[in-house]
Order: structure tokens, then sequence, then C-alpha cells
């Protein structure tokens, strides 16, 4: 339905109609906004932007990926009462996230265009840590005091509500700001205006630390099933709300960095399509190179046995299919306990308990594939003669290979990601392939090791 | 500070003081408290359930894992009047995912100890297909009609308000129960008590379609930031809400998936620690069961260079080294394109754009590889005399081969899931892993062609 619209709306900035534009996106919401806008030409969305009222513009702008929040900022320089409109009618956890990717000069100069009140929250929010609670967090919020009565909370919600993200939930604070309670508006609504709003706080209070990691505050989310939770410092003093729709934005980023990192890239940190395509290249070739270089250890081991090789080039067919079924199963392994500790599911002091899963799985599935292997040879050997005299011991020593590096596959996949996290590094910070390297270059060691231990004195 | 407690539960337990138990429980939210008896000796666990109030131990309940919730109901079975209570005490969305995993039978028994009202709702939601919105849907939201006063509506929700899951958003619904608009609470206190209902209506809805995939449900939640949306069926009669919390929360899991399924196993369904060691390694072997069987082409591809092998040994040092790179190049395609696909970055109809992207990525990426693969033969060469007279001409042979075994596994690894996705398949299924064994085989090809070629009348 919305994307059908697109064309009309191309006519209409071709055709320079910007009063029916107006008209036009006013029925739309600023998700749909934001979305046409990053299909337009960049000239037609800059346009398209300035010709919204100033608040809903900020709102629209929020959702915009940052190259075209930049070329909107630039567009607006000459015009600098617009521009500080705009930046002061950012939400303060929206202007947080744009400033964060500027240079100092460009956020000094911002922030000396914001009114006083706004330019003492961004810097404050911009000074907590990358990816923390602090970031998200918006000052957008109502706060009463513990003496208040009900009607004076009520005045005070009906006069200020309208600028706060949310009347929803309410927050008592102490003349120093530390935050004492959070009460439901309807809690207030259904009260005797007469009661006080400290008769009202029921202590069950979840709060979020501003230095907290971003990943636990999803995690808090989906413990407490709440909507808003409040965001504080180490001395308990508020410091803003963090809303459920960013949260549902950092896992869904979340998730997508953990992805990429699993596929053997760097995050891209950007969608796909508006990455430009030296980035695109840059952040995969860096662990490429990385990977190949690890990789690059397999020719030295492959060169240890070239005298086995030589005297059995049969051992040589073999060698793909037995390292890549330790690297499958290392990154089986790899993946799967990564994502349990990232969703909280393991946690460090569990990798004792998870080895132990882990040993017999790998055995369970080195057998199985062992077995494959071991028939594979069989089979190939009686229906079409091939592998020489020695076809059975060959099939015994792909077997006993496969069991093997599996076995460590399996084994080293699971433990790396908690080595990693234990020395504070990400663990999915290519694991699956790194573990997949690894385990090509340790299994080869294996495979030679089990064929000259099998295959002595016949044919090696 | 809640771990620490875990102990003194223990202990409560254990002395059978149930009524302190009870008490020091009461303090705690329901995501605690199953946390807590997921920790616990099963036996342990349901002692502390029942000892909850019935309304709070459905809250509880529905956040257990799946064979927790089985035994519960196992050990309340011989008391009915305890089981009808939790059963209809349930969320209707909770009990529908409840419902999921039994068998028909126990469904229909369940089923028939329900109250009217809730089986008919239960037995409706059930009847949406697995993974669609209408599972994720609950049924206590409050309704109005458009020519009821604010007076009248206020009564209503005062009446109502308690029972269901959130009062903050009301819905309009004509007399055959089709959804007209929804309003904002506030906007109903905030006005005239003598206005209609219809008069407050701006007819800005959003809704999901019971029939929609569950991903779809999380896009529409990012998209217009909403904390809870209406689903209605075909007809636009409204089905039930889904709050953002179960959204989170399918975020979460579908993300789980994809990731395990990137990693080459299937989806285990269940938390790491609760899946059964024997469902562990099922989930896994399918899978490395099947790329072994692929990989087994990689003994035949070799089989038929094996007179090449023989002549130049120092030919098969390299196999796995230019493989690999292969492999690698392919997953990382193939996790940035599945997951640009599965946030809607990327559409199925941009496949031809991304093609180019890829190519020229392929292109760079291989060639960064190339060089780096031709100055590890020179070096080695010059420094340690490896590799014989024809070092030079093996070095031109890894870098042309690995230029084309790159391009080959990106170009593969991007196009895969645009496949997948074409044939209505989930492109996460194994892809990554996928892709790295398809260009292990077609990488011993490219490799073997261009070693015939350039080194024709040399080494061959």
């Amino acid at each position: 339905m919305f994307e059908e619209l697109q064309p009309e709306i191309e006519d209409l900035i071709e055709q320079r109609r910007f009063h029916q534009l107006k008209e036009t996106l006013a029925t739309f919401e600023p998700g749909e906004i934001s979305e046409l806008l990053e299909q337009l030409e960049r000239d037609d969305a800059l346009l398209t932007l300035r010709s919204l009222p100033s608040d809903r513009a900020a709102t629209v702008f929020a959702r915009l990926s940052h190259d075209i929040q930049l070329a909107f900022v630039e567009s607006l320089s000459p015009d600098g009462e617009r521009l500080a409109e705009l930046l002061n009618d950012l939400n303060p956890d929206d202007r947080t996230a744009f400033f964060v990717g500027l240079p100092e000069t460009v956020v000094q100069r911002f922030l000396s265009i914001l009114n006083p009140k706004e330019r003492q929250n961004a810097i404050r929010l911009l000074g907590y840590p990358e990816d923390s609670v602090g970031r998200l967090a918006t000052t957008d919020y109502i706060a009463l005091r513990p003496d208040w009565s009900v009607e004076q909370a009520l005045r005070h919600i009906r006069r200020f509500g309208a600028k706060s993200e949310t009347i929803n939930v309410i927050y008592v604070v102490d003349k120093n700001w530390r935050l004492q309670d959070d009460i439901h508006v309807r809690d207030i609504l259904l009260a005797d205006p007469e009661a006080t709003i400290r008769e009202l706080m029921a202590h069950r209070l979840v709060t979020l630390n501003a230095d907290d990691d971003q990943e636990k505050a999803v995690a808090i989310f989906r413990e407490y099933d709440r909507a808003i939770l409040p965001v504080i410092d180490d001395n308990g003093v508020m410091v803003g709300i963090v809303t459920f729709d960013d949260v549902l934005d950092v896992a869904e980023e979340e998730a997508t960095e953990d992805i990429q990192k699993l596929g053997g890239s760097e995050a891209l940190d950007s969608p796909y399509m508006a990455t430009p395509l030296h980035t695109l290249i840059e952040k995969r070739a860096g662990w490429l190179a990385i990977l190949f270089v690890g990789e690059m250890f397999t020719a030295t081991a492959m060169g240890y046995f070239e005298t086995e090789i030589a005297k059995a080039v049969v051992l040589s067919l073999f060698v793909p299919l037995v390292i890549s079924s330790g690297g499958n199963s290392g990154s089986q392994a790899a993946t799967i306990i990564i994502r349990a500790l990232a969703v909280g599911e393991v946690r460090l002091r569990d990798w004792w308990r998870v080895m132990g899963r882990e040993v017999i799985s790998g055995l369970a599935l080195g057998f199985i594939l062992g077995l494959i292997g071991f028939t594979r040879v069989i089979v190939w050997a009686l229906a079409f003669g091939m592998y020489g005299e020695h076809w059975l011991l060959l099939g015994i020593t792909i077997g006993l290979a496969l069991i093997g590096v599996v076995l460590w596959g399996t084994m080293a996949g699971a433990l790396l990601p908690f080595i990693l996290k234990g020395l504070g590094l990400d663990p999915a910070t290519s694991s699956a392939p790194f573990v997949a390297t690894l385990v090509d270059v340790t299994g080869l060691v294996i495979y030679f090791s089990v064929a000259a231990f099998v295959l002595s004195g016949t044919l090696l």
C-alpha cells in the first residue's frame, strides 16, 4: 500500500508542489516517512524532510541512517535557526545517537547551538560509554516528589505530559533527584486526590544502571516484561528512562552484529545497501586475511607429511573431507555456545558442565561421521576397485581420524567462546571460522598421525 | 542479590516452612521466581510453585520451560480444581504457547476443563498457524463502542481494567466486533465526559493480521515504535492484542534460530542447558551428516586429479589453504546477505544489485588473498629453497586459483540465500556451511584447472 505511493511523492517533488506534499505526508507515521526517504534520491529526500513541520522533522530525522542525517544537517547549516530548532527538538536519546558518529569539533559546534537545559542533558548522556544504557536514555519523563498530593501530581502531569515520552509510568524522586519509586499513572488517576504520592508507592522498583551494557538491558526488559525502565547512576540519581522500542532495536542490532561476526567479518554497523562498497570490502578483508594467514599453517603441516603423501597419494584424496568435518562440527558447537552465552542461557561458570555435554556430543557425532566415512571407502573399494590392496586399512584410518577430528573440533568449538569471554572479549568475534581454521591445521596432524599408526608397514 | 537467595529458599523448602516461603516469594517478580524455579531441583520447584497464590502461579507458570510446565500440570492432575484454576488463569497467549507442544488428546482434555469463554478463545487462537501472529495474541484487552460517551467508557474501563493486559490503549469495535480504531487512555481521561468515543477517534490505526508471520510483527513494532498492536482477521474482526514483551521474545528467539541454523545445525527450540543430550546430538547430527555426504565429493574430485597429485605432490600441500579460502569468503557473504534479508534491509528483488556489489567485493578480496598467497610461496621458496625449480609458476598458480576460488565463493555465498528465499525456504538453513561445502568441491576443480593450465609442460 505504502510502496505504491513512492511514484506519487516523487511526482509532487518534481513539480515542486510542496504544499500538497506536506498534506500527503501528514497522514503517515514517522517510520513510514523515514523508510520512504531512504528510497528517494538524496536531494529529493532532503527537500521532503525540509517540508515537514519542525517537531515532526525531528522524529523522522531520528530514524534515518547516519549519512542522510549528516547530509540534512549540512543542507540546514546556512539556516542557523532551523538547525537549532531541529537539534533542540530531537529526543535526547536520538540526539546522543546522532552525535556519536561525528567528529569532536562538529559535536562541540552543535552543543553550542542547543539551549542550556538540552545542552546539559546532551553532555551528560554523551559521557556514558559506547553501548551503555546511558546512551539509550531519554530525559523526557515526568518526575514527582513523594510529599506532593495526588491533585498536585495530576496538575503537574497535565502540564508536562505532552513533552514526555510516556505518561504511563511516573517517577518519584527526592530533592537530590534520587529515584525513590515508579508509579503507574492509572494508580494516580484512581487514587483519592487528597492522598500523597508517598502513600501510593509500592516499592517494587526495577532499575537499570547507566553504565550497564545495552545487552543487559535487553535481558532485564525480557525478565520483567516492562515497557519502560528508569536509568540511575551509581549514586541512585535518576539519569533518564529507556523505552522498549530502543531495546527492541538494540536486540536486533546486537543479533545482527553477532551474526556478522560469526560469519567471519567485522560488524558492518550499517544496513547492507547503505554500506559503501569500500567499507564492505574493508570490514571483510581484515578477518579473511587473518584466517588466511592462520590457514597457511595447513601448508606447513602438509609439508611435514610430504613424504607420506608421496608414498600414499591416496591419503591426500581424503584431506578435504576429514578436515572439513572437524571444521563443521567446530563451527556448530561454537555458534550454539556463543548464542547461549549471548542470551544468558549459559554462564561463564557453566563451562565445565558444557564441556561434559560437548565431549559426549563430539564422540557421538564423530562415531556417526566415522561410520559413514568408513562405509564410503569400503563401498567404493568393493564396487569400483579403488584405493588399492590396503582399502580396509584405509577405511579404518578414515573412520578413526574422523572420530578424533570431530571430537577435537567439537571441544575446541565449545571451549573457545568461554576462553574469549573469560578474557573479556566478545565470544562472537569470528569464532566459527576461527575454530574451523584452528581445527583444519590440527585436524591434519590428527589425520596423518592416525594414518602413520594404522598404515605403518603397509602403505607407509 | 537474587542469586544469593537460592540457598535460603532451598532451606525453607527442606524445612517445609511453606508459609515463610510464600512470604519471601511475595516480594519477587514473576520473572525472578521462574528463573529461581529453573535452578531448583524438580520436586522443590513444583512444591514452590504450588505454594504460590493461583493467579501468581499462572504468571510464573507462563515463563517456565515446557518440561517444568508439564511436570507441574501432571502433579496437579489429582487436584482437578487447582488444575482448572491454573488453566483458566493463564493469559490466552501463554495458554496457546503451552498447548502447542502437547498431544492432541491432552489438549482436548485441558480445553474441556476451561470455562466456556476461555475455551472459545483458546480454540480460536490455536487455529492460527505456528509462528503466526495469532499464536501471540491475547484476548485480555478493553473494547468500547463508538457511540458510547466518555463517561460510559470510563465506567467500563474501571470495571474491566484489572483483568486487561493493558489499559493504556483501548480499542473501538463495531457491533460485529470489527476494529474501528484505537485510543490512548489519556485521550479518554482528558476528554469531556459528555463527548462520544467516535469524536475521539483519530483513525491512525496500525494493525497486524492474525495470519502474519511473527517476524513481520517484529518489523512492524520496530517501524511504528508501538508497545501494543491489535490483531485482526481477514474480515477486520478483532482477534486480540500483541504486546511488546512477546515481540521482544520473538525477536530474540528468531535470531537464536537463525544463528543456530547458520552454524549448521537445526534450531534447538529450547535453551542449551534445558535441551536433553540426545536431542542436542540429533539436532546436530542430521546436518553434519548431510554436509559430510556433500563433502565426500571432494574425495571424488581429488580422485580425478590423482595423477596430477602423484606427479606434483607439492600441489596437494596447498589444497586445504585454497579451498578453505573459498569456504570462508562464501560463509562471510552468505551470513551478511542472510541477515540483511531477515531484517528486511535487502529484498528478493534486490538480488541483481547485491550480486553487482558482491562480484566487485569478491574480486577485491580474491586479489588480496591471491597476493598474500603468491608472496607466501615466493618467500618460502627464496628463504628455505622449498617447492623445487618451478616455484614461480607454483606461486602464480596459487595466486590465480585464490582469485578464482574467492570470487566464486563470494558469488555462491551471496546468491544461495536469494535462491532459498525465492523457493520459499528459510535462507538461514545451514547456508554458511552448505556454501563452504559447495565451494570446497568446486574450489578443487578451479584449483587443479588453473594448475593444469599454468604448470602444463613443466610440473604437469
